[in-house]
């Protein structure tokens, strides 16, 4: 190999390191439930927490504990618990499951129960009724320093790229949530993942 | 009111319509079922096409007659068929209905059934198999006028800006299908519209 040979495949290698660097892992959510201490202690009595799986987001995981969730015109059972416990419930659906349950769930940041509707939330040991559902609107988590690599701030709205087979897509509408101890992860629910065609490995970009 | 005055109302008024004649209507497709008159026969036997509901598109409307598809992992009941009847029986789903029923449906243009996976078809009266499972691929019917209005022409791709509150969108990957009896019409499954927050007046723009 000759030294311009060299120098190419180097700087193609930079070239790919420095796209990827721009690229946003995506996290489907699925359908589901976070509780308080207090609708904890009600929906599972003396039971302690299971962990079934780490989530991406350090410290976060989904547990064994299940729900069943149900509106005027439908339920849906197995709706999973993520933990740790919050000081609110609340309960994440899509719009596919809102119009089974018959629940007018509104789009809504996650932790912002303004305008969110009520649902019963069933166990074997117990059963609630909370005003606490809602569709999650997409969003972006990254950490501080991502912040400044991407030019973006808390509660920026950005487009992002999705490029996919069959389905490229472009989501506007999504929020900027920067934690210190967050991941780089963009958060789709089911529908949007679906309407992208969104693969374990598609990756999302910011779009000016 | 001046001369000045009531020529900018005038260009007002004319660049909403020109803005207004771009616009493009949306056609949610829920789960569907297209079925040839052979299948029909087996599934429905002595029994009349009963209209339930026109379609936008000329001479299309849902039936009374419905199915209950299933896969490996769940089945879904209430699925319409939708006239007139065709060569090939085929069934539309979102890939969320996949995930329920356990069929890996790829997405296909319909009447492309190349790809098709197997699903089972039920009524009381009768059942049967067939390969020809699909998620269709988002696309535009429009009539043979209209692609020169748009500047299109059979098989284009096209990007498509859905402006929606929340949850705007562009979606990328659609698939231009004029007809000379076509209405000029979005075809977006649940999924896509869901993912969109697309609400009955939603309308779409082709975007460069």
């Amino acid at each position: 190999m000759n030294r311009e040979d060299l120098k190419r495949i180097i700087q193609q290698v930079v070239l790919e390191m420095d796209e990827n660097d721009n690229e946003i892992p995506i996290g489907i959510s699925n359908r589901h439930i976070h509780l308080s201490q207090e609708d904890y202690n009600i929906l599972f009595p003396n039971q302690e927490i299971e962990k079934k799986k780490a989530l991406y987001q350090p410290g976060e995981f989904a547990s064994e504990q299940t729900v069943t969730i149900s509106g005027l015109k439908g339920k849906i059972a197995k709706v999973r618990l993520l933990v740790p416990l919050r000081k609110a419930t609340q309960v994440e659906i899509s719009k596919t499951d809102a119009r089974k349950l018959g629940i007018d769930a509104q789009i809504s940041m996650s932790g912002d129960l303004t305008n969110a509707k009520e649902i019963t939330i069933e166990t074997p040991d117990g059963s609630i009724i909370r005003k606490c559902c809602i569709v999650a609107k997409r969003h972006i988590h990254m950490s501080t320093n991502d912040t400044e690599k991407f030019g973006v701030k808390q509660g920026d709205i950005v487009k992002v790229e999705i490029e996919t087979s069959q389905r490229k897509t472009i989501y506007d509408d999504v929020v900027v949530r920067p934690h210190p101890n967050f991941l780089l992860e963009m958060h789709l629910d089911t529908d949007e993942a679906n309407a992208a065609n969104v693969s374990p490995h598609t990756k999302a970009r910011i779009v000016k």
